[in-house]
This record gives structure tokens, sequence and C-alpha cells, in this order.
């Protein structure tokens, strides 16, 4: 493979490696990954994460394996943990399985790295293209609140919802982020507060209980978050935790937005009743890292992701434009 | 005064010992409490909670002050500190301006300490009396929400809103109880899990992102919280994150109430625009205890608490009764 290069994925001479995103804000460390089940384990326990970014990591993981010479039995045995890794974000298993189809349909192996390679490029472009469209809807002077990080570390460009704030920014359009802290894994906390402090956007940081009282303060005009998997009818599954703020903000008559890439559209997927949300470990809700502050004997209730009914979504941000409902997209 | 004790207060040979709330539930240490100045630091810095119990650790702290001898300049300038210590919670200056002014009405010290072992008796009476009256209002089988802590440890008895769910499952209503973890200081992560692990009642923590879904799947059939002030008209100030549960009630047409004895009512404050909410230390957001999981430079919303306007409520339930309105219920 070429040599590809992120904020948070890097490949080169032979070496295919990830940024630690368990250890951010406070340490840079990467890891390298020396095979699929590597990869596995840093999509599991959330090294790597994201929905853009789990799948072109994966593609990366299968190609790097290919290129060390695996058997077509490894490759398919890789190929189905990987897309087992992560159920509820369909980027992953688009990636994958277009790579393992297209190897079967060509049975050529050099295909699996094209694509890997394809994937790292169309998801800056992607990324690109979402962040031009969202800054577009977003109107000078706004604060704008997000929930969980959706931005350079989980693309391999400039981020989808995060991203679409980044670029308004960068227009000038002097703009304010209000950060959902995203527990339990504090991915607004420790990850979109790293992205705008590193790019010198004025943000606020806040507990995720704290955005409806901002709501209604007006000092929230906007909602932008990314998703995981978009069901054909537009309902939409994101981090757990959006399905809140969708509902708040539809009460509060602000508008909320996905800003997602195509290929987070599963469109073999009717309504948000069919998907499939990831139950996490009871420990990431009784602390956090090894600090845990709950008794042990409590039970605990812990999905990864909450599926957003489509009426609550103003609109939906896309690399191919703004729509009002999911099915002005046609699949490809 | 008498020998007095609660989960969380105690009294007796001239020493005044307070639980410190901020070690549970892994340690249950005692902390002793020398003066007036002592009791200032324990309630800014939460070892000692809670609306009701505020109130009446203040009025001990001034007792025992009394009772070391204190001069009147000294009591005068001690109740000062103890009001100003939380603005938010109204019970901490009813007590303690009842005190003040009842001495300056009789001239006589001994209605300082009087006062004060009725406060501490009073609030076991007006915990049991609101969770008889709340359990009456649980249906068998329901599983309830609520919010941060409001049982044993903060009166002297039952507790309010968490008394009323402890009351019903003691009369085996086979309840659930969803604790929100109750960022950012976790009282619901850290304190009524300890209480509800200790009293065996059933129990499922979760974020408090994660309460709106549990209400879309109609796994929460009731919300029941605590208050710190309730403005004459109904509008009730808890604390932060109790506003959008509160709404998002009320979008699920799901039974919200608020659950907190007279004292709890402030007849001066017309509506709750007028209520001061309390901005806390940004540190508290960008972590947990010596742990910090934030950037440094990023700026943070610390509201302490928040207010939910009455038309969300959807009844009081007090030591009098259960009230449609705040209006129904007269001040004595």
């Amino acid at each position: 493979m070429k040599t590809l290069t992120s904020l948070s994925l890097h490949f080169d001479q032979d070496r295919l490696c990830i940024l630690d995103q368990r250890k951010l804000p406070h340490e840079e460390s990467w890891l390298v990954c020396h095979s699929p089940d590597d990869m596995v384990d840093f999509i599991k326990t959330l090294a790597v994460r994201g929905a853009p970014l789990i799948g072109v990591a994966a593609a990366l993981a299968l190609a790097h394996f290919v290129e060390k010479g695996a058997s077509d039995v490894e490759i398919e045995q890789a190929a189905k943990k990987l897309i087992a890794s992560r159920p509820t974000a369909v980027n992953l298993s688009y990636c994958v399985s277009l790579q393992w189809n297209t190897f079967q349909a060509t049975k050529d192996r050099q295909t699996i790295i094209d694509l890997a390679e394809h994937f790292f490029e169309e998801d800056a472009q992607l990324s690109e293209q979402i962040a031009e469209n969202g800054a577009a809807e977003i109107q000078p002077g706004e604060s704008i609140l997000t929930h969980c990080n959706s931005g350079g570390l989980v693309t391999t460009g400039i981020g989808t919802a995060l991203g679409a704030i980044i670029r308004a920014h960068q227009q000038g359009k002097n703009i304010h982020v209000y950060v959902d802290e995203t527990r339990p894994l504090l991915q607004g906390g420790r990850l979109t507060t790293w992205e705008l402090v590193r790019l010198d956007v004025p943000h606020t940081l806040c507990c995720d209980n704290m955005a409806a009282v901002l709501m209604r303060d007006k000092k929230i005009q906007r909602v932008i978050v990314g998703a995981d998997r978009i069901a054909a009818n537009g309902d939409t599954a994101n981090k757990i935790g959006t399905y809140g703020i969708a509902a708040l903000a539809h009460l509060h008559g602000i508008p909320f937005h996905i800003a997602a890439p195509y290929t987070t559209i599963d469109w073999e997927c009717p309504q948000g009743s069919c998907i499939e949300i990831e139950q996490r470990n009871p420990e990431e809700v009784k602390g956090f890292g090894n600090l845990q502050w709950s008794p042990s004997a409590s039970a605990v209730f812990n999905p990864a992701f909450d599926v957003t009914p489509y009426p609550y979504i103003t609109s939906f941000i896309t690399d191919r434009g703004v729509f009002k409902e999911i099915v002005a997209i046609q699949p490809i």
C-alpha cells in the first residue's frame, strides 16, 4: 500500500499504526497493528472508534494482512471477525464486505488493497463535502451543540458533524461550540475538546444533563451530531444520549441535524427498530478507567447507542447535499 | 443538646459528627465539626449535602456553637456564613434564619438549641410523611426513575423522593428503581446506589443521557425527584439535569413528581426566574476527584441546579399531602 496519513491513522513502510484514542487528551500514543486480530481488539476497546474510521481502519488491516501473504481462508475469517467487532456501525461491514465480495468476484487479491486505499482517500473527500455542506447550514454567530466525537479523529479528513462546525469556524462565522461530555466514555469531554483546543475553536464543555437548560435559555441555536447507522426510513443510530438531545431539541424548536457520509446509510435496514444495539461492559458506567465510584452490587444499563426517529431530524447533512428525508438520497 | 442520630448526622457527648458523603460508597468515614466554619466548609465541599440535611446540619452547628459559649456577635456572624454557604437550597436559610430571628425576639440562647433539636426531629417526621404520601402514588410493579440523591443521607429520616420509593419497596409493591448517575458529582452513581444496595432495593444504574431511551422504551413509568427550592408558583430548583428529565417525561407522557417538605417552599420567591443558581468549580466537569480527563484549556458550564417550570410537574409530594399545584399548600 501507499503511504497514508490522517489525524488518527498512519500507514508507512509496511507498518499500520493507530492513534490510541483511549489515552487522549493527555497522551498522544500510537499503537502498531500487526494483524486483523489486533485491529479487532483496538475496535472493541475503542482505541480506534467512530463509524467512518473503523470502516477504513478495518479495511486497512485486511489489506495489510493480504500484503503479508494471508491465505484465502485466513482472509475470510479475518473479514468476519472484523465485521463482528462492532455490530451497530454500518461503515465497518460496508467496507470489509465490499473488499471480500469484490475479491470473491474477481479472485484478485490486489482489489482488497486497492479498496482499502480507495476507502481511505474517499473518506477524506466525503468528510470534506459534508463539512462544506454542513457549514453552509450554520448561520453567523450561532452556538452549536454536539455530542460524542465526529471530527478529524473519526474520519481520514476534517470530520462529519464536528467537521461542519470546524469548517464554519474556519469560514469566520464566529460560532461557539457546546460539547456534551458524552458519558460513559467521555468522547466529548476528552476527544472533541482535544480537537477544538488544537484548532482554536471557541467551545464550552458541559455534562450531558446540562444541554436541556442551555436549550431553554436559548444558548444553543443548532444541534449537529454524527451517525453510526441510518435506516432507509431515516431513523438514525448514534452514540447513546443522541435520542434525548433530539427529543429536547424538538421540544425547544431547535434544528437537529445528522451529518454522515452516504456509507452510513443502510438501505437493507427499513427502520430503526431493526438496528442491533450493542450493549457494553457495566464497569464503564460504574466509573471511568481504573476509578470505580459505584457499588459493585448495582446492576447497570449500558447501551452504546440509541436510535433517533426520523421525525426529530431536521435534515441529513451528507456528502451529496443536505436532505430533509433520507429517501431523497438514492442508493448507489 | 440531646443525643441525635441519623444515617449521616450524629450528636453525642458534645461532639457533632457528619458522615463524609464525598467518600461514599467505598468508605464510611465520619468528620467532626468543631465550629460553624467547619460546617460551612463541609457544606461547600459537599461532605454534607441535600437541601433538608444542610438545614438541619447548619442548625446543629449553630446550636453547638452556642453551647460552647459563643458571643452574640459570633453567633450572628456564624449564622450569616452558614446561610451564604449554598445559595440555592432554601431549607438552609429557613432553619438558620428562624434560629437567629427567634433568638433576637426572645433573647434566649436556649431557643437556638431547642430549634436545632426540633429541626432534627421534625425532619425525620416530615420525610416519614412524604414517604407515606409518595409511596401511595406508586403503583405495584412500576419502575421509577430518580435523579441525584434524596434518601436517608439527606434527611434525618427515610428521605424525600428516594424515601417514597424505598417505602413503596418496603410495602412489597415490587418496584424497580432506575438511578441517574447525576454528573458531575455522581450523587446517583455513588450515594443513591449505596442506599439502595444497603436496603436491598432492586435498581439499575444508568448515565444521565440514557433516561430518554428508557422512557421511550416504556421501561420507566414514573419519575420522582427531590427539590432544593420551590417558588410560590411551583417552579422548582433541583439538581442540574432535573429540567431535562421533566421535559422528556412531559414529552413521553410519564408522571413527574417533586417530593419535598414544606420547608423547601420559598413563599417569598414568586417564580423560578428569581431563584439564584449556584455556579460551581469547572474542575468538577473536567474530571472526577483527582482524575482529570479534559483539556485544561476548555471552558466549562457548571451550574449546580436548574429550574423545572411548574407545568412539567405532575404533582408535589409533600408532608401535608400530594398537591397538583403549590398554591394549594398554604404558608404556615
